[in-house]
């Protein structure tokens, strides 16, 4: 079936790149009275199985996730050079790095954005599903995280 | 009354700072299947009140929104270049100009966030309400936008 959208226009998550995750969480948890969540580090290469532009990549992120209402506030710092987290990171320093949404068929979508000249810069697995990033920046100001959970219909 | 913190945690705007609104909003509306919103002008000095690091400013903004689930996309296109939004574009180029959250005491939040390190940048009037942007970004990697809307209890 060809994919004429994202299928999906419910923002999920608010993604922030910083240089040091454990401050950025003091600061949230200050500023807004929440709780510290832990800390967790994407999977290890074997099993994230990451793929940053065109090349697999060994390296991976510490994640951390505020709940604020029906969106997350995902806080990442990168731990490697060769991934989009980095690469966004050094060019443009700390700032928001994406925003996600939840879709259902990674390769219908992500072909649908690549006619639309918004080609897939990096994708990899975590526990129950995939990831994606898209190069939307230059049409849409910012990038998108394509979310794929599977098992689900 | 003292406050302690923001006083919600809820986002309810994510707003993309851009060169040409028109051709973002092609943009999003081809990519998210969305209906085209209008452009508004904010409010012009007279009724805006707008000051931008202490001083007053005749600048202004086109602005659009996008109905993402519980959070709108807010798209900017400065106009006129003493604003906070001017400011961001210029420096680091389009992406995510800050996120909004809905408030009930600006002066008390505002307050606050400056004894956190945190000062107000800007603020300004809308019909309704007003607006004031702080300087998050050192700290939360994020700026912020508080929203007081009058006349709520």
């Amino acid at each position: 079936m060809t994919v004429s959208s994202m299928g999906t226009h419910v923002v999920t998550q608010i993604a922030v790149v910083v240089k040091d995750i454990d401050k950025a969480i003091e600061a949230y948890s200050r500023i807004f009275d929440l709780p510290k969540p832990e800390v967790h580090l994407t999977d290890p290469p074997e099993k994230a199985k990451g793929v940053y532009r065109g090349t697999p990549t060994t390296s991976r992120a510490k994640l951390a996730f505020f709940h604020m209402g029906q969106v997350d506030i995902e806080l990442i710092e990168p731990v490697g050079e060769d991934s989009v987290w980095y690469e966004v990171l050094a060019e443009k320093g700390e700032g928001v790095h994406h925003i996600a949404f939840q879709i259902k068929d990674t390769d219908g979508v992500t072909a649908f954005l690549d006619q639309n000249g918004i080609p897939t810069i990096q994708q990899g697995r975590y526990t129950g599903g995939m990831y994606s990033y898209v190069d939307s920046a230059p049409q849409l100001g910012v990038m998108l995280e394509l979310l794929e959970n599977f098992g689900q219909s």
